[in-house]
């Protein structure tokens, strides 16, 4: 199958790879590749955080080549989970984000032939995401058999500004000819998730129709459909709302069958005159508004939409993302396809975040049907961290997420046995548990101390006293206590936290995980540290909150006692970390002889192989020396990096990051840029050759990280902000901004030189090389000597 | 709902428990009690180790009191298992031990009037399982609404001399009419196993009805049903062939609809004169014979049953089990009650055993759907003990079983990832593993140790060397090699074992299990005993095997290197055995705090909860301290003891019969008691409220344990044979045999004597207390003083 592509338009002709070309700040492909449609879908997917839809085309695609996806943040299908053998308290019920009603349907028809991209002669071919603009646009020139020519603009966005709203455009011009083009425009409610016998990796427990449709409407130039999901009893409207431009409409009949409602257009085309179609899509669900005020909301979003109109979406769109890139923006200097990578994914992640405090962000964004939508611990470790230091209130809106499912926590933490407390889900969209396989979830523990750092770096950052008062504090606390209930005192090693699994998922339940055990010790002094400034400063709200959640002042002193005796395994003669009590004893596993097929482990290796041997999945130990860098000597990184290397397979894609993080650290520049390069472009690529499925989200603001946190050597600890750059050997320059304690600082790193400007906000010290330095707004400052 | 009784016939009036009659050879129910019927369809089940049937009356039972069942031991149907999240090597399909066509159905009629137990008027009832017997009988009198009495007596026994064969005879006699009866008599293919939905905690995968009927047969006096197994593919005839005599036959239709099949009589009765009619009924399935052979073989079996006559197999049946008890007897003077439940526990296990090579014992016989019939270690650490001291020859069987099921254990290593050798399926029917979690399951390393210590007491006792040349050498060295390759050397240590679960269930995936890794040194040292001893007397065979096997010499090297460097965790502190290398660090359970209806603790707390804490399930280092006795002082033995008791909740009925072994070797007499008496009427008082689903198999043969080894302190170590015995203070005396080295010697203990007769064989040492002592046939010996 190929389709013949014509190099035309205003592209410049640059490298290729696997058919997507090197730009700057766009993703083109100029050739159609059918081969590779599926992933491309992933890749120009458009959302906002709260509607998502895959890089699909309007007028549909063959099942084979094409997964046809549109989802709602949050929104989300209940189904049993199946076990062999069920032991109390497993979760009985998993949620999958749906794939809803599919709003693109645009199908054009010249003389009862139908456009498609796969028998169509398509003269000329492109597909843009521009990450400028946040829009998707795809220019074909058809050719029908009668010899007829069209050109067709589709454009697509996700608004930014009105988060319950898309809208595409498309343009038809007639190049050769008069006459009638039949366009069909429509809402498609024959939409299921991928079942396990369409992938049995990625199919969940959603089979057939997920939906109950309640009322179709059509009117004027709308249609809507009501509808509830069979099991949840989640409702959702989508409503579209149509105009077409520049044509003379001969005949507008209204499309409403079973599944499909839309409108079906007979055109007067005039040869070389562009007419439009805009769909203004708007979705609302109950999830967001109650039963009472859905309709309501959804007629306000609507009117505000019409309002605007295309081309007001579009600018504020612009405008959004403008800003954006102010904030997050990185440089790289010497190397095309990297600076490509790297902008793809942090607009990707700006994309694939729910910014409402009543959503979050999927492992997979809402790009895929990967991982069933659920969010995990990636959000607060990986995640947040570029938002916190790029636009704080989408990091804030996140942590909102955690409070607004700690009543599920809670509730958590009683069928866990813990009398008080609160304990998060490992994998779940509204709150509960939907994990099936405790040994790598439940046992998770760390997730909890993982959100607890979250907001002790967000705090650190934006001083949001608000924040903890009325969210922050309440979180640490009934988090921290199921950290005391966990643990006990053994006599001679300190407060120990037994049967747990750390981050590396080829090791689980185990005593003291290196890991977990840190980080706990972090959360319980935070939490203390948090209740004393309280009582200092909120007398009132520390009350209000103590009686809230019954909490008794002698909890803070065990808390406090618990992370000052904190056991932190430590091996006396390999002078490493363990990464738990029992790890260093057991057989390392036998690289040499294992065949590069027999990657990932995990769907080679029973767990119970993989779980007796020294192999790691990913970082575990190596991310506790990313998070708590400030903690341990260069040396003691050095040893415990080269131990955790040697038996790390970074069969997770959150691992490489972490590596090349923890190598600037230490000063190990070239692992640094050999696992950096492993990130950046991970989904373009499609590395782990699941990319259909779904970004990889955290790998991609893992990539961000590494420049920032990795040779950026940026880091906050209470009030000092460091930077420690080093720049590896292949690139000219790289540069990238941070937002931080209310400054926007520029920092620029070239061969011999690093230069800080101060952006926004008052005059800052910073650490630059561990020497303090003043910034200005105006006044760049410029360090000569980048170190290693 | 009550059923009036009438205290007459033969039966002794003594004391009564559970409605059930306390007497020495019989369990007797004398009112029918509606409310435990369904408990009492187990304790009065009828089996012969291929055939099982539960016991429900011939005329059916409403549903809700009753659960019909027949089964064939090794007859099975699979199933999907299902995973929230599945991993390599998870099995994938499960077996349930079927509910077959049922044989029994006899309806009794009289003038329209049907024959029942719950609405009829019953004048008189009774229910008797005769353990000297193997026969169940039922004796009611019926008054009909007009007013006609008919006494009815039922018998059924399932032949233990033609394994494929039962029969049912019921006699009839008018007591005060002349006049018109109809019986029906059928086959019944109307069969269903339990669901989930039925039972959760039991129910299957099994959904609606499992076979295929292939083919119905009616001729002359006989009925048929040929089927298959939707699934396992595995086919099932049934042939039952009618007698009716002494009476006048009005009328015989044959009665034939879609699931049932069989013949209705209509018969004119006389008064006073009893009539009978007796099914003969035989099973073949072709998992025994080959479909070719599968017909001729049902055709000879049917001959020979019919050439036997229904008198001939109850003799057989009579001389069969008095042959049983002449070896098995135990015998208690001062506990009525506890006589009782010995002899019906130990009859039990007779019933329930396979004893052809391809069948074993599932932990629940073959009287229930527990476990979905499927084999575990109980066979190889409760059952076969009994045997190999009582009837070796079903020792060997139950070890015959292993070996034909040994190409499956070789597969389930490679999926295990272990380059050679043969890993035993926790659980399972046809050889391949079953179990859906792991943890407590494939984790359970040690039953290939489990095994291959069966194996080598079952040769001590026996000096059976044709088995171990034709069997035993073979599994022996493949289950060896899996703990050679499992291992690894850990300086300081030793040879360790990790990631895997002991015995005790409420510990799982450890590193060095003391039960496990003493275990594993027995059985590679055993293993190269007999490679030795192969070597050193049957070249040739061992040649031969070691060609089968791909064995190099080198592999004997490294297993007696194993062996003698296997680390057996030890603190030196507490001077204890430690479960395992980090049991003593964990929290222990605050059982204080557990209020009693949290038992047992799976059914209440998570298995994370569980798994960090100390707390056992049952008995782990306390059964090696039973296993291996000889290898510890008998204050080492106390210090474990002491220890593991107080933290473990015996919520495994596994757990209190080696507790009590151990007790009496210690010189816990009244915990010894204590224990003892938990295991001996378990099922007949339905302790665990759950003897509905089938009989705790490995619990009732415990209890023959707790006297032979426990209070008679047998022991049989390479060529020593020892007793110890003592008396708990409320019984008289008590008596058991025990089949040795070809002798058989009877134990009397009474207060203050030992008296030892040899009652077969040739003169033999042995040791009472120590002391050697030789017996001769004829010249009772005995011992004064019982120690303490």
């Amino acid at each position: 199958m190929t389709i013949k592509s014509h190099m035309k338009g205003d592209v410049a002709m640059n490298e290729v790879r696997n058919n997507i070309l090197v730009d700057e700040w766009r993703i083109i492909e100029k050739e159609f590749d059918l081969e590779n449609n599926v992933k491309n879908e992933t890749i120009f997917a458009i959302a906002n955080g709260y509607i998502g839809m895959r890089g699909t085309f309007e007028e549909g695609l063959d099942k084979k080549y094409s997964i046809e996806g549109n989802y709602i943040n949050g929104f989300y299908e209940i189904h049993d989970i199946k076990y062999g053998e069920k032991a109390y308290a497993f979760p009985e019920i998993g949620q999958t984000m749906l794939n809803v009603f599919n709003p693109k349907v645009i199908k054009i028809k010249v003389d009862d032939e139908e456009f498609n991209m796969m028998n169509a002669d398509i003269l000329e071919y492109e597909r843009i995401l521009d990450l400028r603009e946040a829009v998707l646009k795809r220019r074909v020139v058809w050719r029908t058999k009668s010899g007829k020519e069209l050109e067709i603009n589709f454009e697509r966005l996700a608004s930014f500004t009105i988060k319950n709203s898309a809208a595409i455009r498309v343009k038809i011009k007639p190049i050769n000819f008069d006459g009638k083009i039949n366009v069909d425009s429509l809402l498609d409610a024959d939409v299921k998730n991928l079942t396990a016998e369409d992938d049995p990796r990625v199919g969940s427990g959603i089979t057939g129709r997920a939906f109950e449709i309640e009322k179709k409407v059509i009117d004027e130039n709308y249609y809507e459909i009501y509808a509830s999901t069979k099991k949840s009893r989640l409702k959702l409207i989508c409503s579209i709302t149509e105009d077409v431009k520049n044509c003379i409409i001969l005949n507008r009949k209204e499309l409403n069958d079973d599944l499909k409602v839309g409108f079906s257009y007979e055109i007067e085309a005039e040869k070389g005159k562009e007419f439009e179609l805009i769909k203004y899509i708007v979705y609302v669900n109950s999830r967001e508004y109650n039963e009472n005020d859905i309709i309501k909301n959804k007629e306000e979003i609507i009117k505000q939409v019409l309002e605007y109109g295309y081309d007001r979406l579009r600018e504020e769109q612009i405008k959004y993302v403008k800003e954006f890139w102010n904030r997050a923006d990185v440089e790289i200097e010497g190397d095309d396809f990297l600076q490509q990578g790297l902008r793809f994914n942090i607009f990707h992640i700006l994309q694939s975040t729910g910014k409402d405090g009543l959503t979050n962000i999927g492992a997979k964004g809402l790009t895929g049907e990967g991982y069933e939508g659920h969010y995990f611990w990636d959000t607060e470790m990986y995640i947040i961290p570029l938002f916190t230091y790029t636009m704080p209130f989408i990091a804030r809106k996140l942590l909102e997420y955690r409070y607004n499912t700690l009543d599920k926590a809670r509730e958590r933490a009683r069928e866990m046995s813990h009398k008080n407390g609160a304990l998060y889900a490992w994998r779940t969209i509204n709150g509960e548990e939907c994990s099936a396989y405790f040994l790598a979830s439940t046992a998770q523990y760390h997730i909890n101390a993982d959100i607890a750092y979250a907001i002790k770096r967000y705090y650190e950052a934006t001083d949001d006293v608000d924040f903890i008062l009325n969210y922050g504090a309440e979180i640490l606390f009934e988090t921290a206590r199921i950290f005391v209930d966990l643990g006990h005192y053994v006599e001679g090693k300190g407060f120990c936290l037994d049967g747990v699994t750390g981050p590396d998922e080829y090791t689980a339940m185990v005593n003291n995980n290196a890991y977990t055990n840190i980080m706990a010790k972090e959360h319980l002094s935070f939490a203390y540290e948090i209740a004393k400034m309280l009582k200092d400063k909120y007398i009132e709200k520390y009350e209000a909150l103590k009686q809230k959640i019954n909490l008794n002042d002698n909890e803070l002193d065990e808390w406090i006692r618990a992370a000052d005796n904190m056991y932190i395994p430590y091996d006396e003669k390999l002078k490493i970390h363990p990464q738990d009590d029992t790890f260093l004893n057991k057989k390392i596993w036998d690289f040499e002889n294992t065949p590069k097929d027999k990657y990932p482990l995990l769907l080679h290796y029973h767990p119970l192989v993989i779980y007796r041997h020294q192999v790691c999945k990913q970082a575990d130990w190596v991310l506790a020396l990313f998070l708590h860098s400030e903690k341990f000597s260069k040396e003691q990184k050095k040893r415990d990096y080269d131990y955790y290397e040697r038996v790390t397979t970074h069969d997770s894609s959150l691992s490489p990051c972490i590596f090349s993080i923890v190598a600037c650290d230490i000063g190990y520049k070239d692992k640094a840029y050999d696992y950096f390069m492993r990130t950046a472009r991970m989904d373009l690529d499609d590395h782990h050759g699941n990319t259909k499925d779904g970004i990889h989200a955290a790998n991609m603001a893992g990539s961000w990280m590494g420049i920032v946190f990795g040779f950026g050597g940026f880091r906050v600890y209470k009030e000092k902000i460091k930077f420690n750059p080093i720049i590896p050997d292949k690139w000219k320059k790289y540069s990238f901004r941070v937002n931080c304690k209310g400054r926007l600082i520029k920092v620029e790193v070239e061969k011999n030189l690093v230069r800080l400007s101060l952006l926004e906000g008052e005059d800052i010290k910073v650490d630059v090389y561990d020497n303090p330095i003043i910034l200005s707004k105006n006044k760049d400052v410029e360090v000569i000597k980048v170190q290693m």
